[in-house]
């Protein structure tokens, strides 16, 4: 940590900070410039909570070196987490497919499109039983009776289950019938939410916040593994920028910033990130290309009748498609 | 709504759309370009949800008229709303301020900034018994204990109290003390604890999201209506955007637009709007210049040994200067 | 300067930083931390250029303490500068409007505009000769012809006059005819205009750049500074964000941070940094209340009938009442 | 056009509307909705100037159908456009790659890295002469210097040239010795120069704009279009965005929704997209993967003593492996 103090602070400022900093057990490092004086902090072994410092007198700005994650970071576990969901891993040279419409709107709907993706060679099914809407006019979801078709949809076609728990009450019902829980974006700072999904003996998919940094975004995975649960697969889905002609600007360089700083598992979802169904096979390919471990599609076999997210859901055979190219570019990089 | 057609659509692609506009109850105007057909519809009272025609073919944007919100309009309730609390009206002709810690820390604490702020002439005090915080790490909050000591401070000072409800676990217990619950800005699209802080008989005070649209703010609002509760309260707390210099964008001009397009008041809080104790005083005369209910503002009388938020709470003093300065500027626009 | 090492640098990389910073003519002081090792560079008297460094081996992160503006700095000049418009002062203690229409479009328009905003009291006239539009096929203003009438305006009515350069070659006559070139915001980093402007004796209004920090704000004066041209106003105009309630998001913050850093005087234009002639009002008072020095504002006496942002224009009769409420909020800050 | 008015508009406001649209020589179609009018217009082959018509008293909001751009559009050239630079296809099956450094620093630097860029397999050869700083303190260039040395490069190594052209005054030197004219991201509005650009028989290579949109940005490619130079290449550069691990927000689905609007050609540069070294070679597979025609990319072979950009200027080591992966993802997209 790099204390920066005003050019106008006194050396009695000076000296209080380095004494607040040596209070706080680290050793202090003044250094006097031509214009002005920083003190360096060592010896944290975490982040710092510099607050009190900020508030000093003569204190200009804090600059912090060490990263406030641990669990999350590559630091800490060097290889890349391959995470097993029932069989099926997520990490390391595996590519997955997670596929399936945005809402569970029927058992009929679910089954056509699962056996259509399941046939292209789709590694899990998505599909919301539980929906965040904006408007509390929307249609909200089938609730528990959706999560029954999604175990249905299991049961007859061996794919993984991906859902998402919209709240605290609803987590644990989410957690008996899925093989992967989701949470959405704007979860990604309900921290109750994410220590019980902590507490929970299944796989998370953390999607990204519409404004998240990619700090924050690692902070939120650090929430839930804090509590115990190692299983996290972090999801870039797109952020909010002034850029108008996507619903999200899809943000790929988090993938290999990712990658680097943390050991876990990155999907990329196009579907979201671009909101358009024609972008979503370029943005499919564009995420395997710049290294991520698989991707979340919405695809539905009748797009001008869903009853969310029509307009950026792929038919089966734009899947297919995607299949076969996102498999080639996954090649060249030597994934499966 | 307007139904904008590909150059290249059909006639049959036309008249698919109409046919469908008209199934779902409103009227289809057809209109031949130039270059392109576009197709009114007209007859809804509300927001139609229009995905499933802009998965027609040929269909190339739809483009909405009617806002997606009701209770929370100006045009169903063209008086502005003025909220009771406990006495303290907010909205219509008066200011409102609502000052104290981020956190509460302790009894002591709280009272001797209490008694600073009500002198001063406050009228509710803030300070959070639950905290959400980036870090798992971090200081969460003294939790009941929090809202006891509050309740304490309003015996003593007659100062309505304004806690936040981190989560639906909390809300019931926290509408137990406080006079009025306080959604955070990272809870903006948490519609469970919407929904249910929609079920309380207490006032409301809704912080906009960091990536929040006003439409998107305004819905937030509409859902909390949507269960009974009318008694919301608005807060422009800053928006996220590559500006670096403050630690969010407050966007004043979010002010008189909630102001035309809805009867509910709003509030200001510099202190998150900045980040920065030397912004507090400029931006709090700044939002009510701008027409805003009141403000909400932090105040801790010794910032430097804070437990959060230090490097942005102003002293008692500074506190004092801005209420006089404050009320100097709301008489200027007739507001007592 | 602050160098930080990656947690797998050697000896040998801290070693060769050492040497590159003390080649540079700077000291360095090396700090082993608990997880890392930190470099503290000292001794320069302004920004050090440290690609060079960042480049080295193992290096992860520079991070610079000293800012890289000198001229515009309040560390160098402490005190308020104001500065003499033929004879109307901006900055220190005074108030400044600048008032009129976004473009000259006839003698007849200018002379009816000038006499409302000269009797309710503006200072200076503003209007385009040359106007930057998006299109091409918009109208590009009356050029030298618009200049001839600006300066009958300043002859009839006393006002000074304000008005764009748009490029190095109309620089020149606009500095003959204007008393304050105005350089927009698409032009804030057009360096060769910026150089040019820095060699013209006269004042410069300089607009904030819609995706500039306020950090590139103030090195963009500098540029014109270091030419030798002292005379530079800064304008903030708003920036652009996701927030699509308005053109631009006045980012008022930027006004105390420009005053707290740099001598300059600094003006707010809600009109362009609104977009919408309803949220003029409101966000001028905001200006004057957040301690700018002054306004810019658009006019017109026919906003329907306008060439160019008439939507964003208020008519004479608005502007009065703008006067008068943004002179009771100055007085409130001591401002005349 | 869709003209919305609001809920309160008299029937005589909608007459005047309607009338000034038939005076303007449009077709007018009012439609009386449930809560409002709207007033569709049509009949123009262009976009209309709707600032007279927003400022009609009753109007709400203007919505535009017809986009501004003609000769950039897809819909006037429906077949893609390739740009012969000197016997080099830009655009239609061909993927180019432009590599170089980001300054010529001196002619022994330019033929170290031509060479090796020339080997690996590059068509054209990048390097600023005249360099766009952000502090007037900083190198600025070896101007027609640097010039001399890039015709050079082109002569031993057949390389063709692209340097930036920094303003007008040195855009015809830019333009006797480049064979393409590269207009950075700070004068992508820089609408004096992108006409100068126009009226030359060279290709441009225009960057993106910081915060433009895409529309903004086909629209300066418009300016360039409508002076008489066809021979436009656009390039996805990266945006201004909130996020800070990167230097800025690479926006691919820019590459896709471009693509399917123009009928020019896109290239990539994931150097300045993303700022740091690391996400060149991701980010430079996932731009051709998304469907850009090309990449330009920074290459030296001496980063650690680079006079700028070098954190973010890859090895010719580095370039040789991206050559080889992007070449096998475009293989997969049948490009050659």
């Amino acid at each position: 940590m790099l204390v920066v103090m005003y050019k106008t602070a006194t050396e009695d400022d000076v000296a209080a900070v380095c004494k607040l900093i040596e209070e706080m057990g680290l050793n202090s490092h003044p250094m006097p410039g031509a214009i002005r004086t920083a003190i360096g902090a060592t010896g944290n072994k975490s982040r710092v909570d510099a607050d009190r410092i900020m508030a000093q007198s003569g204190v200009k700005e804090i600059i912090h070196v060490t990263k406030p994650y641990k669990l999350v970071s590559r630091e800490f576990y060097p290889e890349d987490s391959v995470i097993d969901v029932g069989g099926v891993p997520v990490g390391g040279p595996n590519l997955v497919t997670i596929a399936g419409p945005c809402a569970v709107e029927s058992y009929d709907q679910c089954m056509i499109i699962a056996e259509a993706v399941a046939k292209a060679g789709a590694h899990m099914f998505r599909g919301g039983a539980y929906k965040p809407r904006t408007s509390p006019y929307s249609f909200q979801g089938l609730r528990e009776e959706g999560l029954k078709i999604l175990s249905q949809v299991r049961d007859k076609f061996g794919l993984k289950i991906v859902t998402e728990a919209v709240d605290t009450e609803v987590l644990e019902v989410v957690a008996d019938y899925a093989d992967v829980i989701q949470i959405g974006a704007r979860n990604m700072q309900n921290f109750s939410l994410l220590r019980k999904a902590g507490r929970q003996d299944k796989a998370v998919l953390l999607k990204r916040g519409m404004s998240a940094t990619v700090e924050e975004f690692l902070m939120a995975a650090e929430y839930i593994m804090s509590e115990g649960n190692r299983k996290v697969i972090l999801c870039e889905r797109g952020v909010r920028t002034f850029a108008d002609h996507t619903r999200n600007t899809l943000d790929l360089s988090a993938v290999p910033f990712c990658k680097r700083t943390s050991h876990l598992p990155i999907v990329v979802d196009p579907s979201h990130g671009t909101g358009r169904k024609d972008k979503v096979l370029p943005l499919s390919r564009a995420g395997i290309a710049a290294g991520a471990d698989g991707l979340i599609v919405e695809v539905h076999h009748d797009p001008a009748n869903a009853m969310s997210d029509g307009p950026q859901s792929i038919t089966p055979e734009m899947f297919e498609k995607l299949m076969g190219e996102t498999a080639a570019i996954g090649a060249v990089l030597g994934r499966k």
